[in-house]
């Protein structure tokens, strides 16, 4: 079965997502939509038709799902319920704090319209979520640690970009090593924000800026960087272009806990990944859970998912005997 | 709602069972079968009645998962079938190549009786299996990797067993870590079976053994050590109760994959786990599994199952809009 996947939006999750397709023979890109004009987006993969976003219900009946490329302040809240009612879509909302309510907005777009939605998948919210869920229905007693990084915290790089006579500013997100021992070692520490994580920064000034301004109002900034070992290193524009473009991320989920009458006998679960490019691995997770979604939706399985709700084998292109016979 | 809990056995794992069940609140355990004299078992639990297998019929309607813990070998192929047609039945069958016969076995006797069976429940097959699925849906292009231990191999500990003035023997393997590193690097390097895990014995030898003998029988025997960098230590019987009765265990699985038009983007996905005891994290991955038979089952989805088909939120005893709320 062959799913026909459509594509809202085309930044760099869009493309993650259009480069995934080519990786799995299963999936056939109909058409990406936009909300600029479309004969100004020039896309990768050549005979697919680029849309302005108001014709998008006459693709209603062309598409088993529309993969939402939107930001999760703004976009997604509003688009996810509103395409629901025209496609099976899938997301990846990652305000943490507001899931509950955008889960119940997209389940009614759904259930009333008999569509399956997806919203949060990615890797978090997404595979590092099914990790903590596994982890915690194995050990009930436990102690769950998450740490992101080495990556790029988009949200800390646009705080640095605001201050005054700063040009041009990147942060990273660094486990400490130290942190990382310590659960693996299972002694279940706890730890603050400050011995979990550190923040580099690498930031081109403007001419004539004042750099200590610039360095203390990165160090000193509330929930940002007060709370953390900052380091600041002021760059040139020219390498800050050739080395800090890059799209790496990843991270660590442990579970550290124990089992037996006396509960003592400690175990520990460690998850990590380690990616090149997190929209290119986004948009592979999103597309392993449009098959999904097509085949619940194929079965009158109707309404909002999250990743806790699909069995492992509806992602899969192989059959369940297959599976079974090489995975298991 | 509980969760009513038959055991099946008494050996390590089923205790591992017996202890999992006081972990969760949601569980009972309502009697262990034995094919002994019950009068001879004695079981940790108190209030629990130990009932002959004979009369397990009897116990029709006041379990809802019987857990069977026995042999793979010759325990397991006869029983899960047999009493699936009387109880939803989970296992923890691996021997992999007979997994598509055992799962056809058990799911005609599911079917035939409304039950739901999950077999080759534990951490691999189990929580390993899993991960390789995850891993290879989101990273279609990508080598797998799986490395045991460190922990102990009960097959090759018997198979030093057997071997002329050996008096008792136990195997450690052992990932060897240049091959973790090798992984881990990306590189998707192309590993020999030599490459990736040596042997550790300690063996105790009879009075007046011949120890040359029994090491050259050791490091050369097919299938088992010959194809391993092996290491033979010979140890007092002290020594060996005091030092070589853990049930440690443990291993890693890796996927190494590529994305992007190119496949220039390079991805890596480790779990691994770090186990006290073998047979405890197994009870524990058994009865959260029994947890999500028991939905499944009253719901009137029948038949075999395995860890791939079920959704993990069907394992957690927290609400669904708590494990989104919380663990998304």
């Amino acid at each position: 079965m062959t799913t026909r996947i459509g594509i809202l939006g085309y930044g760099n999750l869009a493309r993650g997502v259009e480069a995934s397709i080519t990786q799995n023979p299963d999936m056939k890109l109909v058409a990406i939509f936009t909300r600029r004009d479309p004969s100004g987006v020039k896309i990768h993969t050549t005979g697919v038709p680029v849309v302005s976003v108001d014709s998008i219900e006459q693709y209603k009946d062309k598409i088993d799902v529309l993969v939402i490329c939107g930001g999760s302040a703004t976009d997604l809240p509003e688009m996810t319920p509103k395409y629901s009612a025209m496609f099976n879509c899938i997301d990846s909302f990652d305000t943490h704090a507001n899931i509950p309510q955008h889960f119940d907005n997209v389940d009614a777009a759904c259930k009333a319209n008999n569509k399956t939605s997806l919203i949060s998948a990615g890797w978090d919210p997404g595979m590092f979520s099914i990790q903590r869920l596994y982890a915690n229905c194995v050990l009930p007693d436990g102690k769950d640690y998450t740490f992101w990084g080495p990556g790029v915290s988009q949200g800390h790089s646009d705080a640095i970009r605001r201050i005054q006579g700063v040009k041009n500013g990147k942060q990273y997100t660094i486990p400490i090593d130290s942190a990382l021992e310590a659960v693996r070692s299972g002694k279940g520490p706890s730890l603050t924000t400050r011995q979990k994580h550190k923040r580099v920064c690498y930031v081109v000034a403007e001419e004539d800026a004042d750099l200590a301004y610039i360095e203390n109002e990165i160090k000193t900034m509330p929930n940002y960087f007060a709370d953390y070992d900052t380091t600041v290193n002021f760059i040139s524009e020219e390498i800050f272009n050739r080395d800090h473009s890059g799209m790496n991320h990843g991270g660590f989920v442990f579970r550290s806990g124990t089992t037996g009458f006396d509960r003592d006998n400690r175990h520990i679960i460690e998850y990590s990944l380690k990616l090149d490019s997190n929209p290119e691995f986004t948009g592979s997770v999103l597309i392993a859970y449009a098959r999904a979604i097509a085949r619940l939706n194929a079965k009158g399985d109707y309404g909002c998912k999250t990743v806790f709700d699909i069995a492992p084998a509806l992602m899969s292109h192989l059959s369940d005997y297959d599976i079974r016979a090489h995975l298991l």
